[in-house]
């Protein structure tokens, strides 16, 4: 259905390296576009609040793109040929009902992580999906997220003092790394491995095929919708 | 009870780069010494298969160090300081009864990952811990195998074709990596995702501990029965 000119621009709505890797291993170029935006919400239970999230995110990249396009079309007189296929994503972690996202500061870490010494916990990532329909000539939006298990061991004292020092809670929602060395106490998880990261890529590939109209068992369909190079 | 003298030095019995970079996040020096072994068995069951082939690997390793011990030991006539525990692991992909080892080539690997997608299936590794006890002055051992259920989508042909090419199926057991681009068509996991990986790290030092008769919750005692520089 598109050639090269009319096909779709994959932008990551999100500057976080885990996800940029996660998405680079669809093999589909991309660019990273973010904006700044109040992460706030009047939602209240975990999936509506990722969902919200994370399409404050994707929407603020997306209207930002669309007036830069009608900008240019306006200036040249020319329809433009980028069409911008947005992806965001918002990640945080449940011990029950309270909610954790990336600490503040090492002090808050440290709370975050005694709080989930030997409990069970769920990391929502909720995933949003928005462009402009090139076919259908109307904008367009998908939404959906991921729920997974993790289940952590009790944390020494030391150990917690010697996860802090390395940094590797900083700019994580709950204030770990499945990656790292937390999973020298993470006893378990059931679910998407990918999304507790904060990608579910799976989940991600279904979805999108779907969105896009393309059977679930032909890759070059798909793939065919988006631009080959940057 | 140890002083840096009378320590153990780690030793992983292994050449893969993953359970290498697992075994870092513990934070205490380790050597790495392989030996070559024929891998095979006379077991039949998953467990017992992946504990035999670990144990056959470590004891190798660990009679080699003995043997270069001994003969240091007679030309000097003074005690060797050199104590090594070493770390052995196996791990293996089970889809039902049928085992999946490494690929041989490319072909194996395609076979591989047709027989697994769209299903179920189970990541089993065999760890082998052996030592010469500094105290007790006996040589002692220690087997665990940890099972992690693992489930696969669909993977398109185009897909298939794409990720063999990519390179990652080699060198690792079932012909798939969790780390890599697998995780488009991994929809879940249940258990250990480091097991997955091949090193089930919090399993490894919850057995360690134990093994060399350490509280749980303190973290300096264990560690300071292992030589902290290399």
């Amino acid at each position: 259905m598109c050639n090269e000119k009319n096909a779709y621009t994959l932008i990551l709505a999100s500057a976080s390296p885990r996800r940029k890797e996660f998405l680079e291993h669809l093999n589909i170029p991309f660019e990273i576009k973010t904006m700044s935006i109040k992460e706030e919400t009047d939602c209240t239970l975990p999936d509506e609040i990722v969902l919200d999230l994370a399409k404050k995110k994707g929407i603020a990249v997306f209207n930002e793109l669309q007036r830069l396009k009608d900008q240019k079309e306006k200036n040249s007189n020319f329809a433009d040929s980028f069409f911008p296929l947005i992806v965001a994503a918002d990640t945080l972690v449940f011990l029950g009902k309270e909610q954790l996202g990336r600490p503040r500061d090492a002090l808050d870490a440290k709370e975050m992580l005694k709080k989930l010494s030997g409990k069970q916990h769920f990391v929502y990532t909720g995933v949003y999906i928005v462009c402009f329909d090139i076919e259908k000539n109307m904008q367009r939006e998908r939404s959906f997220y991921c729920k997974t298990e993790v289940d952590f061991a009790h944390i020494t004292e030391d150990f917690l003092e010697e996860y802090i020092k390395s940094g590797e809670s900083m700019d994580k929602a709950g204030a770990y790394g499945i990656q790292g060395s937390a999973l020298s106490f993470i006893s378990g998880i059931k679910g998407s491995y990918s999304n507790v990261v904060g990608f579910p890529l799976y989940e991600f590939v279904v979805q999108l095929k779907d969105f896009l109209g393309c059977r679930d068992d032909n890759e070059g369909e798909w793939r065919k919708k988006f631009k080959r190079t940057k």
